[in-house]
């Protein structure tokens, strides 16, 4: 007998009909023979509902609040999932995420899970029970509140069980059909990949695709868990997470896709004086706002002036507030101007193949000229190559990559509508 | 400084503007000097409409599950509180029924305190918070699982964390202005009353009275919690409820109020044989099905039949489920008939004041017959008087009991629409 963790996204579950069909999936998994343990999202648009909601009644809501209001929706979906697996005459059982022992840090809005101890959970299996399980939250071991894991929360959940629990696989149920080499959207003959690593899927998570959180696939690929990405909607199989690159036979490798991201923008810092430790200061402000960055180009210096010019990427959301935190430090800095970009956008293609293929960053460059498209900053990791381009050439610069690197498949992609949490 | 716990029910807290005039008032109060814990119930129709979706995924649902959903509810509606609070720049902290340490029994959706342990509580009130706690929701001293209360179950939340916490008061705040002597939708000169005991809120409130539910008046009274029932939409003082009849000098003793009920139904059984045990066959099978009955009268047996009639009054809601058990007993019990009659009222006469005054019940049976009310069944406690009537004439025995007895008031009383959990 396996034991399988399922994790549904909120668009799967945003209808009483919806739930139901979800509910026979579930029941069919038990009826084949496995132990079943089922993490759900909301339902459809209730978290933002609810932070409308708490808008309305405080325009800064404190955190821990903020948490206990929207841990509601999956104890809500939750329950509902579990009812209709009751009344497809099986037995199941729900529990919070504090009641099936995910111990998060205080960080509330994003705590991070630092122990899990599915007591209950393995309980209610060994007495024949689905077990559910509220996604997104957990129980802070300091404070003993209720805490949310931030976006992409509810996978997290299903992994950090499917690791405490060691499940053999964890399946994540989505409005795609797995991962694919490129947004089908923008690239119609875009193709689903079977497999991929758990590196590969670290960069194209982290390049933008949207299909699984970064945090979650960290997990996965720590504790080993497999992870099937597949579709709510469709019997077909998805694709397989797992493994380690350092496996795979160098002549197999193969470039695997290519991601973009629009929600980053752009900052220069423009004559910041080039001595040693100017630049820090530059960063140095800007990470005490608790903002992350991304990409970072130190242009050559100035020789006749002794300065030089930082352009760096972060996200869109926290554009004004790092240029505000910036302006303050003008003075002190000894810097000119803040320059300040909304219309970027970045395209990566990742691939093992990198490793063992010389010519991949001239082709990259080649094709992205042939499609007349600007690189303005370009970063390369072991297994990845981005660029920062206008937002307006975003889509062609993925059809020219994907297209160059022969990455389509023979059939159409299908498109669902909506997105999961 | 005084410890005050309050209880808003569903109708003050159903939109954000109503939420930060509950705020409002939770931070006078506080202003004022007072410790304060509150208790709130879920938004508006929330219940309502969790309890439909509910059904839409399962016709019946298990009770576990059903208690896991609806308790969503109060943690929103908690939540937000605290959130509309803060915006007040106060602080405030919501704590589940579980982290209150509202410990139930195992019995889902009618669950009865056991035990409160507020220990999380006081020491947020210690730290100076306004505490927030869900109400209508404990957590099973056995199985851990969360549960519900019941109906009213948030004024009996209120009314055990404010003896746990040996408060100065506990005021339940609804849309009327307190406890009135009869329903001023029926009678209009209908008076408040400033003050009542436990003894004739709990007739009140067992006679049909819709203010607090019974529960709530007797765990208030075996702790000695005075309440202070008052209306969410004035600043006007309400009615309190506290202190023994016996304390009140008989010639002090007034008649307090009439109370009617319009959700009883009447059942006769014909012709049980007149031996000893029949009537508790009767009894016997109704009690099985969980089915509680009010009123009892036995008819003087038929001296040529040895035969008599049995009725008995019900909550109409289990009418039919009384007559199908009773129907299959038919044989064994060896009745003739069961006649089923939803078409019934009760109105009772509630005051300490009766038991020194002889007059009271031919006064009352003469008011009835002046207004042309035939009475189908009569009983009465030391403190009570009540009657079967058809229900089209219940509202005229009201307004001719009330006149009777010249409980009214001077001025119109003031209705609002709604009414809270």
């Amino acid at each position: 007998m396996a034991l399988v963790v399922q994790k549904y996204g909120g668009s799967s579950l945003e209808s009483a009909e919806r739930i139901k069909r979800v509910a026979e999936r579930i029941v069919d998994t038990r009826k084949a023979g496995n132990d079943v343990v089922v993490v759900c999202s909301a339902m459809g648009d209730t978290t933002d509902e609810l932070s409308d909601l708490a808008q309305q009644v405080c325009p800064v809501p404190p955190q821990r609040e903020l948490d206990m209001l929207l841990t509601a929706g999956e104890r809500m979906s939750n329950a509902l999932v579990a009812m209709a697996i009751h009344a497809l005459g099986a037995q199941a059982r729900s529990f919070s995420g504090s009641q099936a022992g995910v111990i998060t840090d205080s960080t509330h809005g994003k705590a991070r899970i630092i122990d899990v101890t599915p007591g209950r959970v393995r309980q209610a299996l060994d007495e024949g029970y689905i077990v559910l399980v509220a996604g997104f939250q957990g129980v802070s071991q300091d404070t003993k509140d209720v805490t949310t894991l931030g976006r992409g929360g509810s996978d997290t959940t299903a992994v950090a069980l499917a690791a405490a629990l060691d499940a053999d696989v964890c399946e994540i149920y989505t409005d795609v059909d797995g991962v694919f080499t490129a947004d089908p959207r923008i690239v119609p003959d875009a193709k689903k990949l079977d497999a991929i690593t758990y590196e590969e899927m670290l960069e194209m998570a982290g390049a933008g695709a949207k299909v699984l959180m970064l945090r979650c696939v960290e997990y996965a690929r720590r504790y080993g868990v497999p992870i099937h990405v597949r579709s709510s909607y469709s019997k077909k199989p998805g694709t397989t997470v797992a493994g380690s690159m350092e496996a795979i036979p160098v002549e197999q490798a193969m470039i695997t896709g290519v991601a973009h991201d629009r929600s980053e923008a752009k900052i220069t810092v423009i004559n910041v004086p080039d001595h040693p430790g100017e630049a820090a200061q530059v960063f140095r402000a800007v990470a005490d706002a608790e903002i992350d960055i991304d990409m970072v180009v130190q242009n050559v210096s100035h020789l006749s002036t002794g300065r030089t010019d930082i352009t760096f990427t972060l996200p869109r959301s926290d554009g004004p507030r790092a240029v505000a935190v910036l302006e303050k430090q003008r003075q002190k800095i000894g810097f000119e101007q803040v320059v300040y970009d909304e219309h970027v956008g970045k395209v990566s293609l990742i691939g093992a193949g990198m490793r063992s293929h010389p010519g991949v960053t001239a082709t990259f460059c080649e094709a992205l000229a042939d499609a007349g498209v600007n690189i303005e900053i370009i970063s390369t990791s072991e297994i990845r190559i981005s660029v920062i381009c206008r937002d307006t050439q975003l889509d062609d610069a993925v059809r020219a990559l994907h297209e160059a690197f022969d990455l389509g498949g023979e059939e159409q992609a299908v498109v669902y509508a909506g997105t999961g949490r």
